[in-house]
């Protein structure tokens, strides 16, 4: 078949709207129509060359909800007009990952998908005849796509696709950081350094587990209305206080440090800064934004002997399939906030306007609709 | 009172054995006489000069075992005749960290143990008028000295007093490590780096938590006999591989990565490589070992968001007065071992040869007798 899709051709090139080929399901394959999808941060690392794995040409986007429309041989868990959010980390059920009951990383496609293929080792997309490569296993800006049944969340059908694209990566990766990599407890204090979408999302996953003191952290004091919407609780501005300050800012405003801090930032300067202001003891410092390549964390081994603990978290430690939908139920039961988030909705033909007030800093979250 | 101690002076000097003068109990401390204590690496560590905090004169030694002969005001847990094991992280069972449940790290009389004197400001040692310094709130190298009642855990008489004192640091904080911080279980990979008397003790930690495969790595091979004796299953040597090869080695001898590490070297670089060999998605790697003066530990943080956990270890995690017994109670039940590593038996008055035998490597752990 035929679909619509932005397409990546090269490196630091605007994508391109173009009418691909899409080969149908194969085995344990289904054929989703993305109806929404966000543009997010790592879209734009890959597009701009940054990701030293980045493959061209490609079809980005990992963010999208969409309908079922086809499904392959031996699929079980999903039929034609079940809705779904495809997931960049799929969940097998019975890798050595997913059995370990420790970590959200399934390994089962992991190989193929860092490759921009179908586990079968080839690409359902096409462009005159020259294979176009899937992008973190589910390419979203195509309007249709192809993706493995185990990276697809079922999710319920009355969530509207334009607010609910967004749990297909920035929300789940804030709230679920907050709740499931972190495990934050009712009464726990929180530093959040960084206060875009990641931040904000943290900040409300903060408050939905019943944190005590949410301190948010920016250089950019416009960010801080927003977040006190979301429930942070005192804001420090380092350009204010001096960069150096922070820390012993942080200490001061959470009696002693943080019980859990988050970075959303991906500086390795202020990670450094996230686990240096929790508390001695137990304070646990959880990484989530993506650093330059070649950049490090560094810290004194004192830190750690002393009881701090450094993590980090990816995909907010959500096993997508069993994770995702509660997501979504939560959006509907109005637990978390996702539409003051999305700040702008466009159409396909106007995606890499997203990409603009994305580095322009106008944007929160762009959704394309198609 | 009067007793024979080995003072040091000064930095990078002897220590000297003279009689020194000693106060007794005041409210809420008990006069212990000790009857062996060990020589730790900590001890030559302040007395190399090392330590930035290092008080002289001051009586070191922090791993004793003894008998308590007097009691102050106000004393309830203990009483004359007790056996005890003198505790340089105390537990006061009433602090905010005590009170945490998330740490051992005390903080009740954090403030004067740093500045080595009592909790009330004073010290009980002095000789020749001057004020002779505490040190870690222990001084074990004086045949009798004063310690808070919070900062004594009683044990069972029944236990010899020259082994037991190997628990009051070294064994405590290897098997601790092993079982309380890490929280090792059955079946799990283990890797630990240096094969000294902390990571012997981390072995066998690991052992009598049911680890599977135990990999010990160190440079010196002549460590690997005993290590395969208190439970090590398979042995690394960097000089022999190659130093930049022994994360791939030990991540092919745990089919992908220990679920525990430990660095007990106190190299920063070997801590690097004991957290990158961890598992993707659920390895921790535990530091214990002090590293010098100014150095820093370093990785991608791309390692933590993948999975892997970053913590240390002070006193394995050990709540003294509450894990100690216990500690006492496996040794003398056979479940952990400290006779093979306890190679030399020396009078006080040989103390000093204790810290010629700990700088050649000759010795695993020195213990003198008073």
């Amino acid at each position: 078949m035929k679909t619509r899709a932005a397409v990546a051709f090269a490196a630091n090139t605007p994508l391109e709207i173009v009418e691909v080929d899409l080969e149908g399901p194969r085995a344990h394959e289904v054929l989703v129509e993305i109806i929404a999808t966000g543009i997010c941060h790592t879209d734009a690392y890959t597009l701009e060359g940054k990701d030293s794995e980045g493959i061209f040409p490609s079809i980005l986007g990992h963010e999208g909800a969409g309908i079922v429309r086809e499904v392959g041989p031996g699929v079980t868990s999903l039929k034609v007009g079940d809705h779904v959010i495809p997931l960049y980390t799929p969940e097998c059920r019975s890798c050595k990952s997913c059995l370990s009951q420790k970590t959200n990383l399934c390994t089962a496609i992991r190989a193929t998908q860092g490759k921009g293929l179908m586990p079968d080792g080839t690409s359902r997309f096409s462009y005159k005849g020259q294979t176009i490569f899937h992008y973190m296993g589910c390419s979203t800006f195509s309007n249709f796509t192809v993706l493995p049944e185990i990276a697809l969340a079922k999710v319920r059908s009355d969530a509207p696709f334009e607010k609910i694209c967004y749990i297909g990566c920035g929300v789940t990766t804030g709230v679920g950081a907050a709740i499931w990599t972190a495990g934050i407890e009712p009464g726990a204090n929180v530093a959040v350094f960084g206060l875009g979408g990641i931040g904000l999302n943290v900040i409300q996953g903060a408050r939905m587990a019943g944190a005590d003191r949410i301190i948010g952290i920016d250089i950019n004091p416009s960010k801080a209305e927003m977040a006190r919407q979301f429930g942070m609780t005192a804001f420090i501005n380092p350009r204010e206080i001096g960069s150096d300050k922070v820390v012993a800012a942080v200490v001061d405003a959470t009696d002693g440090g943080a019980d859990y801090s988050f970075d959303c930032t991906g500086n390795t300067e202020v990670m450094r800064q996230a686990l240096e202001c929790c508390h001695r003891g137990w304070g646990e410092s959880i990484i989530i934004g993506v650093a330059e390549s070649g950049k490090e964390i560094a810290t004194r081994p004192f830190q750690l002997v002393t009881g701090r603990v450094w993590k980090g978290s990816a995909f907010g430690g959500a096993r997508g399939r069993t994770d995702v939908p509660k997501m979504v139920d939560w959006y509907m039961d109005g637990k978390i906030a996702i539409d003051p988030l999305i700040t702008h909705v466009l159409p396909l033909d106007d995606i890499n306007k997203a990409f603009d007030l994305m580095h322009s800093g106008e944007s929160i979250r762009s959704v394309v609709v198609f």
